[in-house]
C-alpha cells in the first residue's frame, strides 16, 4: 500500500520495521536490493549494537571481512539509537530498557549508477523503564553510503 | 494493512508522516484521537518548530492557552528532531537544510483510562546539503505525556 | 526568608535540596503541594536514578502504578542530571562519583488551575574524582508537567 | 539561614542566584570572596554568555586581561548553560528564550590555600517559548578552578 | 621525519593541518593519494563547514556532482567538529571564533584492495572570545570511507 | 622539524602523541616545561581516563595532592576524549575499543608570565570494532588552565 515509490531506502526499511507479523509490504523491493530484519531486547546498548551486526553479516548484507561495510553499517547503527535515545545513547545506565524489531536494507536509492549502494538502518519498539508496561514506542533511522 | 493493534501511537504516527499524497491508513484511529499532518522545509531549526506546534494549536490538537498542553508538545517536538538530526540538533548552522512532513497525533495509547492523553510527533523527510538532490532520508519519533 | 513567591516549584525544590540538616524554609509549601527529599551517593548513575524513583513512589509523590506519572518523573530527573553531568550523563565510565541530596516537589505553580500538577527534581551535592576532597558541588535540576 | 558551612561556593552562588530582590544572605561571604549579581533574559545565547562575561569583568571578579581568567570563566559558564538547557545549549534555534538572574563567586572553597580560587557561575529563572507564561523555572550552576 | 609507516591517512592529515608555512612532510604520500589544505577563520560554522567543502571539491578530492561523496566528506568534517568544539558544535552562539588550518586527504589506507579509498579530514587552529589572544588550541580528526 | 614556534602547547603534545617509537621532536621543550606519553587500549572508558591520571602524577606533571591540579587535568583529558568518540563519551557501551597513545604536556604558551602554567593532554590511535583490523585512525586534544 504504502510504497509508491520504490526507492526510498529509509522508508522501506521503516516500513519493515514497523512491520507486524504476517504483514508484508505491499510494493517489492528494487532490483538486486537486499534486505534482513530481526529483533532485541536488552538493557545493554553493547548488546542491540551487536544484534544488528550480527544479523546484517549473517544475512550477507554486508560482507563480513571489508571494514569499510562494517564502518558504514556502525554509523547508520549508530544514528538510529541517537532516534531510539533521544540525547544520550544510553540505555541501563539510565535505567531504561528497549525492545526492537529493526530492519536493515541495502540498495542504491538514486537514480544514477555512480551513487552505489546505501545502507538504511530502521528500528521501532519500545523503551522505559524495567518494568512490564512502563514504556512507550521508540523509533530511529540511519542512513549511510556503503 | 499495517495498524492491526490499533492504540500504537507512535506507529500510526510515524505511518501518517510515511504516507504520501493519496495515500490513507487501512485501519481507522480509535475513537477520539485527533491528529494532523503538514510539511515543512528549512535550515532554521526555529522554523520547524514553529510550523508544528502552529499546526497542532490551529488544528487543535492541544489547548493553545494551556501551557502543560504546549510544553507537551515542545519536548515531543525536541525528541523527534533527536532522531532526524542525530547528534546535534542544528541545521543551517551545520549546513544542511530539511525538508520534512510531520504527524502528531493525540490520544491514549494504554488500556488504563487514568493514563490520559498522550502526544507521538513523527518527522518523516529528507536532510542534507541546500542542494537538490545532495540529500538522504531522516526520520524521529517524540512521544510524551500530556 | 527566601520564599516571598509562594508558588516557584523549581526555586523551592532547589531550596530543599541545598538545605542543611536541620534547617527548615521559612515559607510553608502551598496547600495541596507534596515533597520528599533524600541522599544518594554512587558511581553508577543507574543507582541515581534509581533512588529518586523509589523515593517519589515510597513517599506517594507520583502514583506507582500509572505510567505517565513514571513518565514524567523519570525525563524530570534526566534534565536534573544533564545539570549535574554537564555535557555526558555518565558517572564511572568517565571515572568521576557523585553525592547528592534530592528533593521532589509536586504541585501546581501556576495560577490557573487547568495547568494542573508538576514535579521538579533538584539535585545538589559533589561531584568528582573517586577520592575524598577531590570534587566540587554539582547542581540540576528539572521540571515536567504530570 | 540557610549557609551554615561557609566555604560552600556553588551554594552560595546559587542562593544569590535563587534571592528575590531585598533578600539577603544571612550569613556573610567568607574573606576575600568577590562576587557580582545580574540579569539577562534573551533568546540569544550569545548574549547571555557576554552578559556574564561583561559583568565580571566590570565588577573585578576576573582579570580583564588574564586569559587564564577569562578562560576559566567561560567553561563556568558552559557548564552553568548545560544545567539550564538540558541536553543542547540553545535556546532561538529551538524556539525558546530565557529570562535569567546570575550569580557570580570567587573564592577559595577548600580548606588548604594551595588550592587557590574556585569560580562559581550560578543561572535561574525561567525558560520556554516567547510567549509571556509559557515557560518554568531552570537552574545552573558552573564551577571551576581559576 | 614522522612518517615512517606510510599509509595513516589520519596521522598524515593531522600532519598537515599542523604544519607551518614552508614546511613539508619528509616522508611523500603513497602513490594515488590526494590531499588539499587550506584556512578558515569564523564565528560562523556554517562558513567552516562550507570553506572545507569547497575545497575539497575544487582540489578534486572529491567528485562535485556524486553524492556519495559529498555525503562521506559531510560526515568526516562533522566528525573533526566535535574535536574542536568538544560538547557542542557551536561557535558564534556560544560567544567564540575559531582559526583554523585544514587538511583533507584521499586514500587507501589498508592493506586491502577492496576497502577502497578514505578521507581524512584534520583540523588545528585556535579556539575562543573574539578577543586577540584569549584563546587556546584545538584539534579534530574525522575519517570515513568513501 | 614541525616546531618553529617553541610555545604551542597544543601542537608539542599531538607531535608527541603522533610520534612513532623512536622518532624525536627536533626541537626542544621550552625551559621548566614538563610531559610525559604513556600507552593505553581498553573497551573501558573508566580506564583510559585512569591511565592517563596515573601517568600524569606518577610523572609529576600535576601535583597528586592538589585538587586544582587534578581537576584541571580531569576536564583536559575529557575535552580530548570528545575528539575520540566524536559524539558520545562512549566505547564499550556502543560496542567499540580504542588503542592510544597520549601525551600530557605541561607549560606556559603564553607570552606573558601571569598566564601560568596550562595542561595539553592529546590522545592518538585507533578506534573501531573489538576485531583486529576493523578500526580507524582517531585524534582527540584537550587544553586547561591549571
Ligand atoms: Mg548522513
Ligand atoms: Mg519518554
Ligand atoms: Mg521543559
Ligand atoms: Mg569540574
Ligand atoms: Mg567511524
Ligand atoms: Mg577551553
Amino acid at each position: 500500500m504504502m510504497l509508491q515509490e520504490s526507492n526510498r531506502i529509509g522508508r522501506i526499511a521503516m516500513l519493515f520495521a514497523l512491520a507486524d507479523a504476517g504483514e508484508t509490504l505491499t510494493t517489492p523491493l528494487p532490483n538486486g536490493w537486499r534486505y534482513c530484519t530481526g529483533k532485541v531486547g536488552s538493557m545493554n546498548s553493547q548488546k542491540i549494537v551487536a544484534a544488528m551486526e550480527t544479523a546484517a553479516k549473517s544475512s550477507h548484507i554486508i560482507e563480513t571481512d571489508v571494514y569499510r561495510e562494517t564502518h558504514a553499517l556502525y554509523h547508520a547503527i549508530m544514528e538510529a539509537l541517537y532516534g531510539v535515545t533521544r540525547g544520550q545513547v544510553q540505555l541501563g545506565d539510565v535505567l531504561r530498557t528497549v525492545g526492537l524489531r529493526f530492519a536493515i536494507v541495502r540498495g542504491n536509492p538514486y537514480d544514477r549508477k555512480q551513487e552505489g549502494d546505501w545502507l538504511a538502518v530502521a528500528l521501532y519498539g519500545t523503551i522505559g523503564a524495567p518494568v512490564r508496561g512502563s514504556e512507550h514506542e521508540a523509533i530511529g533511522l540511519g542512513i549511510n553510503h556503503i
